[in-house]
């Protein structure tokens, strides 16, 4: 850590959108004794007081313009499907040399967006990407805890400012977690595979599954691996819908790899093949339990 | 509960095979403060040894037609794969009167390896299934409240004695569980959609993931939503392998609507069509929060 990251100037950071990811990181700044000031922009007047209430932020704005007007380091943590209304009407008011960040599940769509609205200002927005979801969205769902030695990969680009990007990574430092960089349309093939693959599977499995006549039965019938398999389908469908619509040249591939190996996997038990069957389970196995080792 | 099943003769069971579930059911009976006695049939000395020093049973064999020799009660608690030659070991050395119930994944299966080998004392086999499995194996695997208040399923057939079933039901309620009757056939549906199915797609998916290029780097930024979705790919490969072959007839159809219905959400990602995703994904999403507010 440089000098600058471990006392760098008060920020006057703007938090916008208090859902899982936004309420996180000003709850987290609070609870690591954040020195600057915690603005945010909550999306009505009863979310404002809720977030007054809760002495989640200095002050909470209903209006972006006039949120960001001050701030010195703007975190745009909204749906993607939200990101480019949220980028238009902040463009107008930013300070000349306000940092932005994002904390969208995609980075090539929002880097798009970005350079569509903050035009030759684009060297000050630093795309970024927090690994650590769970299924839960709104104000309450935010917890201090949520971004401790978790993965944050930043996204820059040629034209990104150092400048801008070590500050962003002071602030994600600064809440606990472990900053990774690493190319837009790598992330987006990356999470692909590991983030929205399994939500579409699981979507699509409880899905094919309600729709049988049988729905009651088998639901109370299913037991605690369908409850671990099944939990990322209590995600928001909206929220789901936009990364899986912004991200679908990095999914497609993938999903056709994995229809693919299914198919295989189907024409095995067809065929009474179980050599391939447990082939296959014991790689699956060797490389998950390598994978929990890993995280334990 | 009969005033039969409230203070039934003690059983002397044995239970063949120390997993995750015999190991359980022991560890559960004791627990529970049953008054009988409980013999095991463990894989070899060493597993005897270690059966002898947990206190696990009375007394634990090698020999299955010497452990069955003495049983009121028999508990086969094997992989599916080694059922037929478990019944055909003990078939010649049961008592007459000697009740035989299984904790099988499939039940048609079972139950026809039960026919061959038990013949014209096949009334004496009530075919079994507790729902609670857990990714681990081995002797150390077992807890006395893995049946707590979860279901077993019972699937008896026109032949069963009720006398047998009942004493199956009152051993399952001892440890706690809750014991459900369906028909076989429907047994290994319900299962297969539950249960095989998403073991298939986790294996699938982990295997996909572990074979592309970027596998390391894959893994390395997996979040909590996909360890809890691969979780279930850490099973046995050997007892997944005999399980999925066993209820082929069963995994067939409900993987081939699955995958149909993965091709729509694939077609849907394709032609940008985002009302189908969410709306797929918010039938998802009511079907699961039903399921989890029910099990809650």
């Amino acid at each position: 850590m440089t000098a600058a990251e471990a006392c760098p100037e008060p920020e006057r950071v703007c938090v916008v959108g208090l859902g899982l990811i936004g309420g996180s990181i000003v709850r987290a700044l609070r609870s690591k004794g954040f020195r600057g000031t915690i603005d945010a922009v909550v999306a009505d007047d009863d979310e404002a007081r809720q977030a007054r209430e809760l002495r989640l932020v200095d002050e909470p704005f209903t209006d972006i313009a006039e949120a960001v007007a001050k701030a010195t380091l703007v975190v745009v943590a909204v749906p993607i499907g939200s990101m480019a209304s949220v980028f238009a009407s902040m463009a107008d008011a930013l300070p000349a040399d306000a940092v932005v960040t994002d904390t969208g599940s995609t980075k090539l769509s929002v880097i798009r967006e970005a350079q569509t609205h903050f035009g030759d200002r684009i060297g000050r927005f630093v795309p970024g990407h927090p690994i650590s979801g769970t299924e839960r969205s709104g104000l309450d769902a935010g917890f201090a805890e949520l971004f401790e030695r978790r993965r944050v990969i930043l996204t820059p680009t040629p034209e990104t400012d150092r400048d801008a990007l070590s500050r962003v990574v002071a602030l994600w430092r600064a809440v606990g977690a472990q900053v990774s960089e690493m190319d837009g349309a790598h992330h987006d093939e990356v999470l692909a595979a590991t983030s929205h693959l399994p939500h579409l599977l699981a979507y699509t499995l409880v899905d094919t599954l309600a729709r049988m006549a049988e729905r009651t039965e088998i639901f109370e019938y299913a037991a605690g691996g369908f409850a671990d398999f099944t939990r990322i389908a209590s995600s928001s469908p909206s929220l789901w819908g936009d990364i899986v619509t912004a991200n679908h040249d990095a999914i497609l591939p993938v999903l056709d790899r994995y229809i693919g190996d299914l198919e295989a996997v189907r024409a095995a038990i067809a065929d009474g093949d179980r050599d391939t069957l447990t082939t296959t389970f014991t790689r699956a196995k060797t490389a998950r339990d390598g994978f929990a080792a890993g995280k334990a």
